[in-house]
């Protein structure tokens, strides 16, 4: 099946956490009509056996260059999903590509200006990790991604200590990695700083995946080799408690309970 | 097909934020083997027409008794759902069904013990909201329901006031409803005293649906009857801008643009 002489269209896909079951059947549609799939390569492993798919694979760390040469295969006509893992939009895929539109050359506008673009959603891990934990994310919560290739330091810092005073609970993508093994670290001493001893950290890593673990420990046990680049970390508001083997975030707040 | 000597479950299910094609494979296996759903009318209708389910619907605001009526059926052995809208863990009813374990009467927790409990994650009008408008959370963000049933409008305040200093991009559910027509109005108030006049704010109604409307506005501009309980509010963070019709927020904050 070609497309080449339809409309060219750049369809950003999240896959969710792992689990294929956790696909939406919006994205398993645009998995069928797509003609090429770009992605990093554990994410594009996971259409392989997909016979209609052209596979592009790429590195980390080449979003801009991968979503560069998604919209030129776009711009010939072909059907191009971009993929993601958990959702796009969430540190992952969707940002890159309009970050890429946004600073096109003229000539690259004149030729992307005709690619119809869409994201679709996905679950995204924290989602997943909340789901698996219980209900952690039960009252209002922040996101951030604690990687510092993208920011300062000091930005990430500041906003952990901000999120603690507005009690906040927050999940944390990118925890770690061979890189940036101090990340969390960094992390961790601001929660000390600004947190009770008791406070609730979880850890859920490969979350929908087979090989799943959970682990929730009060922040005076926490250390810094709980999570890998593999691991969501929530932590919980001052309200975050545990019921039998779940984890929950009361919905009320500085008001009685209705128990 | 009844289920009566099999061991009873409580599956807490997210239907996503409308249409159908959201859903994930989980949730629709979910459903399929159910027995029994519970949920507020409007996600009940959802399901008319699936004869092997028994439909209970109720009320907003009935959450603790809806949880508890499920508990109950569970307990027998049915195989029930609990339905939310969007992701459950995400405003909705996984809280709730916690709060009614944490809180059982020593007959209930007897009783319950032996159900087994599960949350399965949907897409949330967040998530959804983002990725018709482009990427606008593709940064570091925050969640806030605007509601003050459950807690001091002063916490909300306090809230909105701290991610604008930690320059966090904002998703703000149940913006108002018609018991409380001022409270995104009250919101609008502190986001003008803390951000500059130019800040993206986006107004995602009733996504995913065939009436779906986008609205993206400078924060000089905004006005408190542009969102109502249909409507899911994103506030971009200083950096969030328009290329062509998307909305985006870079990934990279305070170090020099990659493009």
């Amino acid at each position: 099946m070609t497309h080449a002489s339809s409309q060219g269209r750049l369809t950003v896909v999240g896959l969710g956490p792992g689990n294929a079951e956790l696909l939406t059947q919006q994205v398993r549609n645009s998995i069928a009509s797509a003609t090429d799939a770009f992605g990093y390569f554990p994410y594009i492993e996971r259409l392989s056996g997909l016979e209609h798919l052209t596979l592009h694979a790429s590195d980390n760390r080449e979003e801009l260059e991968r979503a560069r040469a998604a919209l030129h295969l776009a711009a010939q006509g072909k059907q191009v999903l971009m993929l993601s893992s958990g959702d796009p939009g969430v540190f992952a895929m969707a940002s890159a590509v309009f970050e890429v539109l946004e600073y096109a050359a003229p000539d690259e506008q004149l030729l992307w200006q005709a690619v119809h673009i869409e994201v679709q959603p996905g679950i995204t891990a924290m989602l997943a990790a909340a789901a698996r934990l219980g209900a952690p994310l039960g009252h209002d919560f922040c996101t951030i991604n604690l990687s510092d290739n993208l920011k300062p330091a000091e930005v990430i810092e500041r906003r952990i200590c901000l999120a603690a005073q507005a009690d906040f609970a927050m999940a944390f993508y990118n925890p770690c990695s061979k890189s940036r093994p101090q990340g969390f670290e960094r992390a961790l001493k601001v929660l000390r700083q600004e947190c009770e001893p008791e406070r609730l950290i979880c850890f859920a890593r490969n979350v929908s995946r087979p090989d799943e673990t959970l682990n929730v420990v009060p922040l005076a046990a926490a250390s810094a080799e709980m999570a890998d680049m593999r691991t969501l970390v929530i932590v919980g508001n001052s309200l975050t408690r545990k019921v039998g083997p779940h984890v929950y975030t009361p919905r009320s707040y500085g008001v009685q309970a209705r128990g």
